[in-house]
């Protein structure tokens, strides 16, 4: 039997995330429902794009990731449930799958279970559960939708490389207060070919050596890794960076490579 | 095998709902337990029954409810597993059973699986989880209780009608900010009988129409509708509705039908 | 199949504690995995301690306790896994295992199912995750590890005992800003030999009187008792003693014993 995740902005103190679980659990007792987060703050689709992207691959193939992020209908919302990497993804087009994927999905079907969504209650329930139980009991897209070869477009704030500089900015602050960027380890390691380097932030605040561990540093002291995700990180061993640093969302960083 | 979901005011920092779940499956290894939330505020048994009585019906049939709120020993305390609407349900009789349920439920036990109640050191795990044991296990409820026709009495505030308004207050505030009125979707219909209405709220607020989605007014703009729980909810579209406007527990608002 | 709980300070709403479940049913897609709290404070090993040390009895014998506080590689990381009372636990050795057991465990290993733990990225998920997981399948400790046989000490700052008196500290405040103390129900019984005591703390406020339960005295009112961690602790019938008390982690209390 499949995994069934569940990344929303449903928060765990209302019965919203509980009635989705209940929901899978009366038609498909077996079910493994595992979440992921419902911490995603409200209507935040980057937010839930870059912790899902991160999570999916840690999960066994096929297992099927339910997203309840920004799913209200409207009359130009569409339900989606797509195979990408052997792994099914389900929830509205409202952007976040662009966001997710770096090359197209196998398939996508746009979901026509429900007759008239204009009187959906509870989309999550109504109809990504029956999608994902559906996908999860080894069934095949094209019965639930229409196939479809786009999603809606949304554009992440990619770095911008001039030469032997490549600006970057802050896309995710996470628990330990870790400040991370969109510079992938790919990215840097391109532009890098083994030089020195300077990281730029803030107004004069540099760091020149590249971590593997956050405690390479003396306690207190800042530093940059590539953490878990991959991305360029900025940490201070065992303090919050964000705070400490003053180093927020879409702060812009940037990073010299010497010649 | 059913379900146990845990409704209670543990948190989720200490120890105390591990020790739930621990104690559950060293009697039960199969059981399938779901967390309905552990972040209900300390003691707030009207919170409780809000998410409680909104979720169950999401759940299959059998499940069962352990309540792990207010449930503290005192010579007065009885501690109840119930049956309704084939549902079961195992609580401090402290008043929160009559907030759940419409109509009397179809069978009640006073639980009497312990001998000296004064001694017990924690309850949830001493009585509650031998009680949803017995249950999930498909036992039967006479056999760890004495029957009993009737449970604690609480008053919920009800909304009020004189002709034409409706007096309701705000019962819930959930994690989107969306304030939730006691106004059920039964009783506004009943009243409304197609007419127009105008919804007063704060000093001079109004609403005037009824959405059925949150995005039926534009980014920012206040609406109400009734929600997934079927109570009248003032909203903003991706909006804060409970900060921006104001609108907090227990205040109070008036819907006038126009004649 | 063996259960495996988890205890970090990964937090909800990130993708690390997901990324763990997901690892681990990659390998296992049968395990039962139990959170016991994401919550820990960063690096606050102390206070995963308690409460790991107070809710892994609940749990069957056999369960695997996977600990993810403080775990990231450094020169003198050493990764253990070991057994205790029938249970295991897998994590770091930085201290929290002498916090956590009262006497020698009765197996340690020294893990090494990896070659070279200096480019570890997530230990959680490269080494915990694999420990883990053969103990759950039933495998023995020394076919992943050397053998130990001792682990690094840490000091908790215990009571000191002067004559009739007992001088303790606050080392955890609860979800109900209940106030716990080091003084264990062993220790208090055994200095106390049926004496009256009185219980000082902060300038001038004591208590002389030990509750059974936290509704014993009338709402609003401070008591003292031993709670389910059967520490003594502080606390207000329906109210936050830590806030209304200005009692803080750390803080000094005094228990005399009357001649």
């Amino acid at each position: 039997m499949a995994i069934i995740t569940l990344t929303t902005d449903l928060g765990s103190k209302d019965f919203y995330q509980a009635a989705l679980k209940g929901s899978i659990l009366s038609i498909l007792p077996t079910a493994n429902i595992v979440d992921v987060t419902h911490e995603v703050p409200s209507f935040n689709i980057s937010y839930a794009a870059f912790v899902l992207k991160n999570v999916y691959p840690y999960f066994p193939k096929g297992t099927v990731h339910l997203i309840g992020i920004d799913s209200v209908f409207s009359e130009n919302t569409r339900y989606i449930a797509l195979k990408y990497r052997d792994h099914y993804f389900v929830g509205a087009d409202n952007g976040i799958f662009s966001l997710l994927f770096e090359d197209l999905p196998e398939e996508i079907v746009e979901l026509n279970i429900m007759q008239d969504l204009k009187y959906l209650h509870f989309p999550l329930v109504d109809i990504f559960v029956k999608a994902a139980i559906h996908l999860a009991k080894g069934g095949r897209l094209k019965d639930i939708g229409m196939p479809t070869d786009s999603v809606e477009e949304r554009m992440l704030l990619n770095p911008v490389i001039e030469r032997d500089i490549i600006r970057g900015s802050v896309i995710y602050i996470d628990t330990f207060s870790n400040v991370i960027t969109n510079i992938t380890k790919e990215l840097f390691t391109k532009i890098q070919r083994n030089r020195d380097f300077t990281l730029y932030f803030r107004k004069s605040e540099t760091i020149t050596q590249l971590s593997w561990h956050y405690n390479e540093v003396p306690e207190g002291e800042k530093l940059c890794l590539f953490g878990i995700s991959n991305h360029l990180e900025i940490a201070i061993n065992k303090g919050k960076a964000s705070g400490l640093l003053g180093l927020h969302l879409n702060d812009i960083i940037r990073v010299e490579f010497h010649p």
